[in-house]
C-alpha cells in the first residue's frame, strides 16, 4: 500500500466533488491500485485548512461553504510551500482554483511551488496551462515530476490520454473538437427550434450555462482547451492570442435549422490544422457546419468529443465523458492513479 | 537514448508492416521518445533469422516472402528463448504469429518464455490471450514486466488504453463494442441494399473479408476481442466458452433495411453486462438493433468502436483507428513506446 500526500488548492465545486469522490472510492483505490490518498491541506487565498493529519470534509466546510472563523483546522497565512517542504518530495498538488487566463494565477504559483518541492501536480484549472504550459512541462521534466492535465482538458473525456498515450508513435496531422458542453447544448436546442436567446435561457435555468455565459458562448473556454491540447500533444508553444476565436452569439436559428434539413449540423468546432510552413499550426474556434458522416456529428447536448487525424493510425475519435464537477473530479483522480499506480 | 532489443515472432502481414513502420518512424522515435528499436531476431516455426546485430527486412525476406534457403541470417532450429537468455533481461517480444484460439500456441509459449527471461511482451495475436490472459498477467506481474495487448484488441482503436488508463478509478458498469471491421462493412452494405451474399462477395473482392470468412462472420473474432477486453478491464477470468456468440450469416437484408427506414441500424454488437450476481458478467456477441442516438450508431463500413459505461465518468466512446496491418503495427509500436518512454 502506498500512501500519497495531497494538497488541494481551491475548494469550489470541483474541489468539493474531488473530496466526495475520494471518500466514495477509498476502498476501491486500495484494492485495485494499492493507493491511499491523504489530503494534508486545502489551500484558500488567505490561508490553509491543516490539522497535521488527513483532512475530512467536515473540518473544512459547514453547509458546503469553507469554514474559517472559529475552525481549529484553519491556519490563516499558512502557505502551501511550507506544507510541501515539511512533508518532503513525492506528494501531489491537486489544482482546483479558478485561475486567471491572463496571469495564470493563483494556479501558476501553486504548481511551480509544487515542482520545486519535488511534488507532482494534477490540474483542473486552465489558467496556468494557458499561460505557461511549455515552461511548466520543462520544469516538471527537470524536477522529475509529473504534470497531468486531464481535469483542465474536457474532464472525463480523455482528450490528452488519447493524444499522448493512445497515439504514441503516430504523427498527429489535425485535431477537431467539440470541447464545450454549454455551447453544444445551446446549438443542439437551436437545431430543435429554439432561438439563441431561448436556448441560452434554458441552459441557464438548467444550470448548464453560467449566469454570465460569456466565457463559454464567446468561445474562450473552447479556445483554452484546444490551446492546451495542441501545446501538449504537438509540443508547441502557442498562446491564447494565436487562436482565432468566434463564439456562437451570432449564429441564427435559420442557419442551424437549414443545416439540419440538409442532414448537417452546426457545432462550435475547435481545430488545430497544419500550416503550409512545416511545424506551424493554425488554431481556430468557430461555429462550423459538419456533415452527418463526420465522427463528431452525433455529439449532441452537453456531450463533447475530439477527433485526431494521424498518419499511421487513421482517425481516432473519443466522445462522451461526464463534464460536471464529478467528471472533473474523476479526471483528477485518474491522473493521480496514473502517476502512482504500479505498471499495468 | 535507450536501445531496446526486440524479437519479432511471426512474419506475416502484421510482422512485415511492423518492420516497415519501424523504419519509417526511426528518427521520430529517437527525437520524441529517446528510443532506438533493434530487432535481434525474427522467429519462424522452424528457426530464426538472426545475424548477431539489428536485422533489416532484406535479410529476412525476398519478394515479401520469408527467405530461408541460402540465407546467411537464417538459423534453422535456433530458439527464441536462447536469444533472450543471451541478450539478458529488459527486451521486448513482439508477438505476431497466427496463434490458435484453443491452444494459444505458438504465442503462449513465446510470451511465457519472454517473461521468464525478464522480457516484456506486446501482442498482435489473440490465441495466447484468449486461452490464458489472467495467468499471463499474473506471471508478468511476478516477473516485473509488461504485457500489452493493443494489437490484439482492435489494433489502432484504443480499446484497452481507454478501459485501463483513461478510466482509471472509475467503475466500468458495461461495455458495448463494434469490434470487427469485416462484419460491420457487410452490415453497412446490406443497409445500402446488397443482400448478405453480395455484400460478403464484395468484401472479399476488396480484400476486407478473408477467402474463408468464417472467423469474422461467425462472430469468433469479435468474441475473442470482447473476451480479452473484459478479462483485462474487469480483472475477470472468462473463456471463449462463456461468450454467447451469434454471427451475421442469418441476418436478412429486409431486417437491416427496415431498421434503417426507422432510423436505426443493425450492428454485430459485443457486450459485457453485469449479471445480478455481483461480480459476474454476461458476455454476448450478436446482431443487434441500435438507435440513431447510440454513440456507436455512426460507426459504419470497416470502422470499429467501443463504449464504456462507468459510475463516475459517464459513458465514454472511442471510434475509428486504422484496422489493417499498418494499424496493427502502429498499435504494437505504441505499446512498445508506452513501456519504455520516460514519464509524460
Amino acid at each position: 500500500m502506498k500512501t500519497v500526500p495531497l494538497v488541494v488548492t481551491g475548494f469550489g465545486n470541483v474541489g468539493r466533488a474531488f473530496f466526495s469522490l475520494m471518500r466514495e472510492k477509498k476502498e476501491d483505490l486500495k484494492r485495485r491500485y494499492g493507493l491511499a490518498l491523504d489530503v494534508l491541506a486545502v489551500a484558500q487565498a488567505e490561508g490553509c485548512f491543516y490539522s497535521g493529519g488527513p483532512l475530512e470534509v467536515r473540518q473544512i466546510s459547514q453547509g458546503g461553504e469553507p469554514w474559517t472563523s472559529g475552525n481549529p483546522s484553519w491556519r490563516a497565512e499558512m502557505k502551501v510551500a511550507d506544507i510541501i517542504e515539511e512533508t518532503g518530495p513525492g506528494g501531489c498538488l491537486v489544482e482546483c482554483t479558478l485561475s486567471n487566463l491572463e496571469t495564470g494565477e493563483p494556479g501558476l504559483s501553486y504548481i511551480t511551488g509544487a515542482f520545486h518541492g519535488g511534488w507532482h501536480a494534477v490540474a483542473a484549472s486552465k489558467g496556468a496551462l494557458v499561460v505557461g504550459f511549455p515552461a511548466l512541462k520543462a520544469l516538471a521534466a527537470e524536477k522529475g515530476v509529473f504534470l497531468k492535465l486531464s481535469g483542465a482538458t474536457a474532464a472525463a473525456l480523455p482528450t490528452l490520454d488519447v493524444g499522448l498515450f493512445s497515439l504514441a508513435g503516430a504523427r498527429i496531422e489535425g485535431i477537431q473538437g467539440i470541447l464545450n458542453g454549454t455551447t453544444n447544448y445551446i446549438l443542439t436546442r437551436m437545431g430543435e427550434g429554439l432561438d439563441y436567446a431561448e436556448a441560452l435561457q434554458e441552459a441557464q435555468a438548467r444550470g448548464i450555462a453560467e449566469p454570465d455565459p460569456a466565457h463559454d458562448v464567446d468561445g474562450w473556454d473552447t479556445a483554452s482547451k484546444i490551446l492546451i491540447i495542441t501545446n501538449a500533444c504537438l509540443d508547441a508553444d502557442y498562446g491564447l492570442k494565436d487562436v482565432q476565436v468566434r463564439g456562437i452569439a451570432g449564429v441564427s436559428v435559420d442557419f442551424v435549422q437549414s443545416a439540419r434539413r440538409e442532414g448537417r449540423s452546426v457545432k462550435l468546432l475547435a481545430t488545430a490544422s497544419p500550416k503550409r510552413q512545416a511545424g506551424k499550426w493554425s488554431l481556430d474556434v468557430r461555429p462550423s457546419l459538419i456533415e452527418a458522416t463526420h465522427p463528431l456529428a452525433n455529439v449532441n447536448g452537453t456531450e463533447k468529443g475530439i477527433t485526431f487525424l494521424t498518419d499511421s493510425m487513421g482517425s481516432v475519435t473519443v466522445t462522451g465523458g461526464r463534464s460536471n464537477p464529478r467528471g472533473a473530479a474523476a479526471a483528477l483522480l485518474k491522473d493521480i492513479i496514473n502517476i502512482y499506480r504500479p505498471a499495468f
